[in-house]
């Protein structure tokens, strides 16, 4: 087959992490967009609430963009849609419960967009653009998640999603290897792969290995047992309630979240409980504590979920008790470690016995390890592999994993976000990059935030900040009555508020006398004169502000 | 033997950690201290550099203070003697390595002290107060680590310092085991012990695994090593020269505190080097690549470390070059992981071999697992025992451990910084609890930090500042002017500066016309006022802060 135009792949989304959040395949006038996801701040984007992708390339191009194909329902995958929206509003492709997820998304946001979601089957073929795409379904830790297979004029792209091999899965619908295998018959010409896990050898245990796990704890639990997880992670839920089911406890649902997604799950079909297991948390005291699990969020330590409020001894309704079992059914997104260490320290002191951490194996997680991406890099066959999903290191060790099953080192890619990889059946190369850059969106104001504002706020952070007012005389240019100083997050005005009038007298005497006609030497004089002051007595440089006022 | 007074004992340091960084023991009118060590702040401790534990009950009996025994030389153990010294200046007993960083730490603070440094010898006691104290040798990641037997008029007292337990260890000096087994035998009525690693089962590995594994990398690298590690790991730096010596390769010391370090270590003879194997890093220029070793810092991502500036391009000398091998030979402590995958993720793109992370055995912890922790009670055979060094689930776990060897409940005592541990011979109770903080030191102001402080900078850090000056006539009350407003860390001037300027219109509309005496309500009208004005043009919600100027 002959090609006039080369298919370009264009990892656009990702926060260190690697084509993660958004991905563009273009080729000759049509754009296919996967997945539209959003990124937590890093620590020292100080009051950054999320991060979208860089639009700016889709922008540009804004007439060739068909649609948005998402793989599953998580945050990193939907979380950017209620702000892509309002500017490429073009059709979403989603599964059922993942659809659901998105709905409830553009609600939350108050997304004045009506959204054109189309539902998608698995093996179910649909055209967008130029392409046709079919999805397989893969095992993750949220139901309905699937991988991609994308039909384009040079070949047939294989795109994994978040996935892992999972032989038993609780919802019964494993990853589709024969789809796979099918697949590398036929000849697949590029395969982008999850490698969030590939430092980790092995295979990653099945969902029946914590299943297992969580029944024995509930069965032999001594009183209450509660249970801390993400509230997407449906098919835990489900394997607490079959738990529940045969020991004869009760489940509660503990927290607005988790309430809103168990109820929309069961309403979608993708949870479903024997008749009284689920129960309101109202009528807790009715049963004794031998009969009840309770369901929480707050396996990450946040703040205000419902698990650290009880933590705290904070939560309105439930204490812990002597004979507690909580079980952290979760592990830790990379920088919620601190809040959730702390969070078990308060459970245990408040007397419950706490369940938690890898080795307890009451979690697993949803990524392959490195067995599962040889077995998949095998199956599809494919004659270019692009490493995806992970940081830098990650994408190295799976190009490794790739080349050591004998893929020429030429037709594997390690990308960055913004690489172009230009492909054609031949052969592929990365043509350059685009200038890249997440979007913060900080409030309503959307765009890449001004750094001088996070400088600032960092500034602000470390020793505060002293605001100088002084008043200068219209005619005379001289200093009118005593200058004002303003401080906040600089030094307690209970202990040391001599230093702030000091510092007032300071300026009088350094301003005093002159005739002030140039308002730029005011402020680098009083600048000057209060950082040294303000340093050699304590030690600490807050940021210096001085405005003058005509009098 | 009767005894008219009871043992105390009170943690009085840690940050979440409970009395790793101090520790009273009391009895009658004498009390001794262990270890006087330093906290890095946790994530919301805006701008503050250090802390120190709280010195209230000490200042409050420092009469009776007789002298501060350090078991090793790590920060978290010594840091912050230069901010007690001068509060309480006491004799420190060290051993010979512990004593010289102490030195190379009060010089670095340029403290006035003159302290009374007590050099002390494993094996031989001495004399603190009424009681007698001698050190025992335990390894830890740092050479000359020792733990304590205390002879009080009520019993014996086992602390066993940071410790784990190497058959093999690089400097020759193993746990003396046999002491403590003589000690169990004699009968020990507290054993309190580090909990650090009490989640991990079996035995923490010797550093001969290190040994093998780096000797191996250094054999079979094709080009240049680089090592990062701590500078306070003598011993894996010893490893590192041995291998040179026995591959042929020159070992250069990159970065200032680990040139320091080293320094200090070959003159105290815990460093040794055969001649002509460690090189100036002037004439690295002089070898071939193979024929090269780099040692340096930045094992933790510490953006200043040479490693990561090496990782930026940002090296005056190093530039990292096709054929290097990377080994990162520690572990991340926790909070640093971020900036730690950054750095390895850099090096890959540079082009290097990584080699990191557990898996990889190129480091060893230096905590004992719970086999050693089982193993140390069981010699020790104490009365009494307190899990110390460790968070309170880290505790929570060590105190069952020595319940499952079999001691009665009433005998174990989970402890909590400031909590007061008395003992007579017979039963001991945890007696009420210090009102207990840790000290802030931010720049030269030490003392408890006021929590306003904090907040402040907190508040500052996220959607910044406004102040805003608006001039009063004295005589009439009337604003004067136009409303000056500066703002940092708020909104971007160049696109948003409009925002701004409508702000100082709505300030004149609000406060124009009106006959002002009561500065208090024209703070309150501005800053509802611009507070909803702001929040709807931006969703931020900033400090604002009104000063008005009689004119």
């Amino acid at each position: 087959m002959t090609t006039r135009h080369k298919l370009r792949i264009i990892p656009l989304g990702g926060l260190g992490e690697i084509g993660k959040n958004m991905m563009a395949i273009e080729y000759a006038d049509d754009i296919i967009v996967i997945d539209a996801g959003m990124m937590f701040p890093e620590d020292d984007m100080l009051g950054v609430d999320l991060l979208i992708p860089d639009l700016t390339y889709l922008l540009e191009h804004k007439d060739k963009v068909r649609g948005i194909v998402i793989t599953h329902g998580h945050e990193d995958h939907i979380g950017a849609l209620p702000y892509i929206l309002p500017q490429i509003d073009v059709p979403i492709y989603a599964t059922k419960l993942t659809q659901g997820l998105i709905s409830v998304k553009l609600k939350e946001q108050r997304s004045l967009i009506k959204a054109k979601l189309k539902q998608i089957q698995p093996g179910v073929r649909f055209q967008v653009g130029n392409f046709k795409v079919e999805a397989f379904p893969v095992c993750h830790s949220i139901p309905d998640a699937v991988g991609l297979i994308i039909y384009t004029p040079v070949g047939i792209i294989v795109n994994s999603g978040d996935f892992k091999i999972d032989y038993t899965p609780v919802d019964g619908r494993p990853t589709d290897l024969s789809k796979l295998a099918q697949l590398g018959n036929e000849g697949v010409l590029l395969l982008m792969a999850d490698s969030t896990y590939s430092e980790l050898p092995g295979y990653t245990p099945s969902e029946k290995v914590v299943e297992d796990k969580l029944d024995h704890i509930i069965g032999s639990a001594p009183g209450r047992v509660i249970i801390a997880t993400f509230s997407s992670l449906v098919s835990r839920i489900q394997m607490v309630i079959n738990s529940a089911a045969r020991h004869k406890r009760r489940v509660f649902i503990v927290g607005r979240s988790m309430r809103d997604t168990v109820k929309m799950a069961m309403e979608q079909g993708y949870l479903t409980a024997p008749p009284n297991v689920l129960c309101n948390v109202e009528d807790l005291k009715k049963y004794s504590h031998k009969e009840t699990i309770l369901v929480t969020t707050g396996s990450q330590g946040e703040p205000t979920s419902a698990l650290v409020r009880i933590a705290n001894r904070d939560h309105s309704e439930i204490r812990i008790l002597h004979g507690d079992t909580v079980v952290i059914s979760a592990t830790p997104i990379p920088g919620n470690e601190a809040l959730i260490n702390r969070t078990i320290d308060n459970l245990f002191r408040q007397g419950a016995n706490v369940i938690y951490g890898e080795r307890s194996q009451v979690h697993v997680h949803g990524h392959g390890s490195q067995e599962e991406l040889k077995m998949l890099i095998t199956l599809v066959k494919p004659k270019f592999f692009a490493p995806i999903h992970g940081e830098y290191r990650h994408l190295v060790i799976h190009a490794n994993l790739a080349r050591g099953l004998g893929m020429p080192e030429n037709h594997v890619f390690v990308l960055e976000n913004g690489n172009i990889l230009e492909l054609d059946a031949e052969k592929g190369k990365i043509n350059g990059r685009l200038p890249y850059g997440n979007v913060y969106v900080d409030g309503l104001v959307m765009g890449s935030m001004a750094n001088v504002i996070l400088r600032d706020r960092k500034l602000l952070s470390r020793d505060g900040i002293v605001v100088v007012i002084v008043a200068i005389d219209k005619k005379e240019g001289k200093l009118v009555g005593r200058p004002d100083i303003v401080s906040r997050g600089f030094v307690d005005f209970e202990h040391d508020g001599s230093i702030i009038e000091q510092g007032r007298e300071l300026v009088a005497s350094t301003l005093g006398g002159g005739h002030h006609t140039d308002y730029t030497s005011i402020q680098s004089r009083v600048k000057e004169t209060l950082s040294k002051f303000f340093y050699e007595q304590t030690k600490r440089r807050p940021m210096i502000i001085t405005t003058a006022i005509e009098v």
